[in-house]
């Protein structure tokens, strides 16, 4: 056998079903942000390289594939993640000045997977506001990302709160060269004390007993209060968990099915937020099916410092957990050029129903559709009848 | 200022108007795709490059941006065009015996534009017949693309008909080296005498008068005719001929608004076409919206040689075309967590409307909706209001 059809690790093609109901969902998402105000955009796949990197840390550049354009010889990427283009859009293109929601839908590419079965070509669906820098535009987004999970069949999730300020505060004054940094946010997230340990070796006592405590900062309702006894009383500390318990309790009245939880050390994945992060898990399962949060610096690189906040997801994850579908019900037809045939077909597609036109030669085939109904001739006239 | 948010040359982002503009015709192909029984598929955006540009030919490989595979060092090429990729899923991974239609709609990517205001970005729908060798194949997918085009606003195109048997038959018998067919397919697409005199000098004298008569056959309804009289008397050419004859009247029957012409030397964008190909013009347009016909070897090198016929097109060229939208309306709303004005919004979102919320401290800004409505409280209720 050939390999030319063996398609590249963690790469596939989506196969009639799963696209259907992928398909299926992604027009439930877009037309949900658009019943929010959210405005669809579609930010192009290649940008130069600067462009698309600008502000987002090692983790996306090594994410992102790279190429040559031969039109200028400059370095283009691939794009991994679209927040950026988003961002750049706002600040750039739209130049707003008043509150602005976008949303986007469409492929980003991963040189690596982000986990053992993960695909290197998620189809990432997100939704921004940019403009208000007040916790009601974390709340809209994540009631939205919560519908979409609805959607998908995902009635009661797991909220999981953090917020990039808590280890920002720990960090004031403490001179921590930007690779060390790297390995710092690392172990916090792994929860790895040994590595936490080497790390924070030769940094004053107070420091490695701040980092020490927040990697212990996770879990229900009680870790706000632990976090305020036990972490240093730093302003920016102060107002994240402030922050963090205004979002709990209020997601919480409006969504009482969604669990709360807490992990202030984490903050893996999430290079470029600047205040609260969020992320969303089915129930059971281990790796969440939303990251959102608050990214204000994002769009500073192109000029405009606004707040923003957002979310994107992976459809093709999401869809893997929602309910498989029946094969969808078709009728029948036979091939032919009578034009009251023909008027019956165009007439029956035309009310949304699918039907298959039996090409001459292959009336003995199976059918992928499920005919339920057929087009047959009855005393002169087209009529349907059950199969 | 920066060139950070420069886009590299033909590659833009695509704004709200135009996008949401797109999403709409796009559902409405794919709905409509659906309605003749086409199932949808989702190719990935990368492949390795002998997968991705099997018996596609040199246009096609020059089109194609590569990179390398860091899991495997293997070269990977960024999909130019869908086509192929689709008779690979059919051939190999759906191996079907019976008539299989499939759909798609994703980006492609090209290393340099087709045209001087082309994309290199373009938005590819396309739809394809597997398994029936006979013209109704051909006549289904013209209907189709003819549909979609309505659906545009595009309602009395151009049929450009032509068959790659033609120069096939003409090409019998006569050696020819591959780079210089480039170049009489080249010299024959742009009608250029002197270049198909050079390319063909040093052919037998029948051979080149053979290609200079095939040059000038282009036109109305007339050439057929002059084909028949012209050229020589080759199977693959009489075969051909009869099928442009059998398509073109049955085109005209069921859609006489369709103005049918011929152009039987112009091969070029159609490396892996075998037999019937077309395009499809706007009015007074000089580029095609639409290229199709038949590729029965595009999935032999997958090991399946099946009988296929499809057509291609992008959206973002199409919906050019398309008359502009206004604004939509929408719904301003008050931010507030009570519980009545909550459930408002959420009702009125279920009914397809767009409810926008206006966040605290933005009450007095412009809306980038058209906001015709406003929830407002009367009399204790929340009720609409006209603005």
């Amino acid at each position: 056998m050939s390999s030319a059809w063996l398609l590249p690790e963690h790469i596939a093609d989506v196969l009639p079903s799963q696209a259907r109901r992928i398909e299926e969902l992604r027009r439930a998402l877009l037309d949900m942000a658009r019943g929010y105000g959210f405005e669809l955009v579609i930010p192009p796949l290649l940008e130069h390289l600067e462009s698309l990197l600008s502000g987002t840390g090692r983790e996306l550049n090594l994410k992102t594939f790279k190429l040559v354009d031969q039109l200028s010889g400059r370095t283009l990427g691939l794009r991994a993640d679209t927040t950026p283009q988003v961002a750049r859009i706002d600040a750039h293109l739209l130049n707003r000045n008043g509150v602005t929601r976008l949303a986007y839908c469409g492929p980003v590419l991963h040189t690596r997977p982000e986990r053992l079965h993960a695909t290197r070509e998620p189809l990432q669906f997100g939704a921004e506001i940019y403009g208000h820098a007040g916790l009601e535009a974390e709340l809209e987004v994540i009631e939205l990302a919560l519908d979409g999970l609805r959607a998908a069949g995902i009635e009661a999730p797991v909220l999981d709160l953090g917020d990039a300020r808590v280890l920002r505060g720990l960090l004031d004054g403490v001179a921590l060269p930007a690779d060390r940094l790297i390995d710092l946010t690392a172990a916090l997230a792994h929860k790895d004390g040994e590595a936490l340990s080497a790390v924070t070796a030769g940094l004053p006592p107070a420091a490695r007993q701040g980092f020490a405590t927040l990697m212990r900062l996770y879990g229900g309702a009680d870790v706000l209060a632990a976090a305020r006894s036990q972490l240093p009383a730093h302003r920016l500390i102060t107002a994240a968990l402030d922050d963090l318990a205004w979002l709990a309790s209020h997601v919480q009245r409006t969504h009482p099915q969604v669990r709360v939880g807490f992990d202030l050390a984490d903050m893996s994945g999430y290079a470029y937020y600047s205040g609260v992060r969020f992320a969303l898990y089915g129930a059971g399962a281990s790796d969440s099916l939303v990251r959102g949060g608050r990214y204000d610096e994002v769009g500073a690189v192109f000029g405009r410092n606004r707040p923003a906040a957002g979310f994107s997801l992976d459809l093709k994850a999401l869809v893997e957990l929602a309910a498989p579908q029946g094969p969808r019900a078709a009728i029948r037809a036979p091939w032919g050029e009578d034009r009251a045939l023909r008027e019956a077909v165009r007439g029956l597609r035309a009310q949304g129903e699918t039907v298959v036109c039996v090409l001459p030669g292959h009336e003995h085939e199976a059918q992928e559709f499920d005919c339920d109904r057929e087009l047959t001739l009855v005393d002169g006239r087209w009529a349907l009848r059950a199969l």
